[in-house]
């Protein structure tokens, strides 16, 4: 970075900070609007947030275009647009196409919240608390923010910017894979990297970059037997009972200390190296961190095992059983069909379809060998692929560095545990590199109640926002 | 039975047949009052049908008194009372102590029943259609209708009867036991015997009487991990799960094939006898009888095999696992707590506390060797012995006979798979033999939609109430 440069960031910041109560209203004004998309009763306030967005973005000089989606599946609701905006069209500057997400998660005193989660409250201690400060309206507005500052001073803006602000996020991300595809040789045709802000640090006192994130299948297993529910007295030891089954199969998965049982599973996963290791080491996480406060009883004793388990192992989780009959809540029936779910979180270099053939085969075959006269039916209704990027690559070189000048600590590269497929549909789709850079930190409570995210956060990612595009600047030209 | 009682029966069957009419506006005006015992806000109803029904009792000279239970627990709800009745006193004469409830299960249209099921119906191929028609009210308005017939004839009654009809069965018989032991030395000191009208023919198409039932001991299993629930892609693989060690539980007590696998829980099953097995071949049921219409999948070929395994062999269900905290619903939460509830059917001769000790032990030597972090409760919430009575006893052969004679058939003397706790209540407080007298049939739908009781069976029961006690008189004056 020139000795210039360093002198526009440092007055960039300085903006930043003058003008953070006006950046607090743009938040507190986005609070306010709940736009849940899980919910049909809220689809018109999806759809009001969408025009607040283009309104903002269109008074900073972004040309937006919202693209229509047609309405939801099975339904006659619209689906909320996804907002495309650019911003610069310089050939010498990098292009980057950013996505973020304008929707956000159910919220309601009942949960439990300390406050109107639709109001933003800001606490003696520098929380910005309300529903969606964290998930995703803080860090999509900060890119608004961030452009607002540099304009402000009248200095070159380092990148132009493409804008992927989606409003079905939390609700399966429908739409957006085929929208991808279309817009991919026209309105992102000139993209050169992208960056998702949808993603938090790896612990709660340090920054850190996301390179990677596990994949997911999604299993539903029916098992049925009579034709409705059958009572325990007239009929217990003279019929079949899918229940019985179900237990069965479900604890052929995996162990009480979460090892899976699955033949082949684990042939396909590439071993943790050294260099992974020593960084996980250098994460210094809390037991805070790590447990973050859900009091779980942990499996594994040191932080680097947890964070193996947690990022660089498949996991199996059994969800429910459920009673799928109508009055199956009478105590001493017997269930006549029985539901079970459960997930595996895949990582490399699983490959899904192997993955779920050797689930279909070890179940199929489980079952046949319990000779049980009942019907079984396996099914993967969801599926996504684990994500893992190259960190040499300057996009995320450039967040390495800008993280260093705003944070002042050298970032982790870390992974998560969870699964954010709209980031792999961005790399195979548009064969980008592709970096997850995190707003918020892991004790936000993103879906839960009481979300909140640091003011400290909110103010010094739009610095970091700048600094990360100043840098892809530089290495872009350099590389 | 000599010449003259024989005639005096046919007279009394005769006026039986004259009346049917009257009969069944009898059960008619009962069936419109749905005394629910389980829904607090049918309380009323229910206390309103024991009003009705010492009306109906005192205008047949029956001494009435309605014996108060307090209000129920953990609520400021009246019980409804126990209807005491007393009618004769005659020492030359057996006194039977009747037992029948005038509560019912709830039942309403969106359950998919074909009518109102408080109004009676009456279909072209005679069957009386409403709820409570076979379960109880139909059985317990009989003895008012037998005692109507012989009155309106003028012929000598047969026995003293002492009535003792409930408003909680359906609920838990809540109070019944305590109040028995009261009213054992006082009310009921003169009873020579016991007949509970609540159960049904083993077959759909000829009579029997009911000699056993099962007991049952009812689990609520819980297992609880962290203090909220987890996400799995952030949690799963780093977390003992609940739901894990559940099933791994639930499968270790009960194999597909409806074997219990908990050990020593069948040494005390008393063996089957050659000659109960030929009294279950010679009850000749069709598959329609087994199955009841229910489709399940049976774990036996034979009938014979069938009827062992429901009322000879202990049983073990799983009925329910279900994710107790609240917000479970997500689908890819580690659900913090976990329930699980089975329940185990006994026969002859297994101590309940023996039982209870096999299944404590076997769980949590089950759950130590998985060597999970979790917690684990094991409550047995309910418990009732099974039931099994000497049927070579004057009351159960006035019973066979009276069959003999209404039926024109040798009635089968079988068991139940269920559980009835009252059956037994009368038996160790009273020490008296208890007859277990049924009124309807397999096919009724007692507790599901679309109940009846067929007019045939109605009728015929007062025959049979009429015959019972006649016989009851001459084997007691014989013994």
């Amino acid at each position: 970075m020139t000795p210039d440069s360093r002198k526009d960031l440092s007055r960039f910041f300085a903006r930043v900070d003058e003008l953070q109560g006006h950046f607090i209203n743009r938040l507190r004004k986005a609070v306010e609007i709940p736009s849940i998309s899980s919910y049909a009763e809220s689809r018109n306030d999806v759809l009001r947030m969408s025009e607040l967005l283009k309104a903002e973005m269109e008074s900073l000089g972004i040309e937006v275009d919202l693209k229509p989606l047609g309405t939801e599946p099975c339904t006659s609701l619209e689906l909320p647009p996804i907002i495309l905006g650019q911003y610069g069209r310089d050939p010498q500057k990098p292009t980057i196409l950013v996505y973020s997400h304008y929707d956000v998660q159910p919220a309601s005193l009942s949960d439990g919240w300390d406050q109107d989660p639709w109001k933003l409250e800001i606490t003696a201690d520098g929380r910005l608390c309300g529903r969606g400060t964290s998930d995703d309206k803080g860090p999509l507005l900060n890119w608004l923010n961030m452009i607002e500052a540099f304009q402000t001073l009248g200095q070159d803006f380092p990148a132009n910017l493409l804008f992927w602000f989606e409003g079905m996020e939390e609700s399966g991300s429908t739409g957006l894979r085929a929208a991808l595809e279309e817009e991919a040789p026209k309105f992102a045709a000139d993209a050169d990297a992208v960056c998702v802000t949808d993603t938090i640090w790896a612990s709660s006192s340090q920054p850190s970059i996301t390179q990677g994130l596990r994949g997911v299948l999604f299993y539903v297993i029916s098992i049925t037997g009579a034709k409705q529910d059958a009572h325990s007295g007239m009929f217990g030891g003279q019929i079949s009972e899918p229940m019985t089954d179900m237990v069965s199969i479900m604890s052929s998965l995996v162990s009480s200390s979460g090892n899976i049982l699955i033949p082949g599973i684990l042939d396909q996963v590439s071993p943790v190296t050294a260099e992974e290791k020593s960084s996980y080491e250098s994460l210094k996480l809390s037991e805070q961190d790590l447990d973050c406060g859900i009091g779980a009883r942990a499996l594994h004793e040191s932080a680097v095992d947890v964070l193996i388990s947690r990022w660089r192992k498949p996991a199996l989780s059994l969800h429910r059983i459920e009673n799928a009959m109508p009055g199956a809540g009478a105590t001493t029936c017997i269930p006549a069909r029985i539901s079970g779910k459960f997930s595996i979180r895949t990582v490399p270099n699983m490959e899904a379809s192997e993955v779920d053939g050797l689930v279909q085969h070890h179940i199929q075959n489980h079952f046949d060998q319990l000779g049980s006269r009942n019907d079984l039916e396996i099914k993967c209704v969801h599926q996504s692929d684990w994500f893992f990027e190259n960190a040499s690559h300057w996009n995320y070189q450039a967040a390495i560095n800008a993280t260093k000048t705003v944070w002042n600590h050298e970032p982790s590269v870390a992974c998560e545990g969870g699964s954010i497929p709209v980031a792999l549909d961005f790399k195979q789709v548009l064969k980008k590199n592709v970096l997850l850079l995190p707003v918020g930190r892991p004790t936000d409570g993103a879906h839960s109640i009481n979300e909140k995210l640091g003011k400290i956060n909110y103010i010094d990612s739009i610095k970091l926002y700048g600094s990360y595009l100043a840098e892809t600047a530089r290495l872009w030209k350099a590389r």
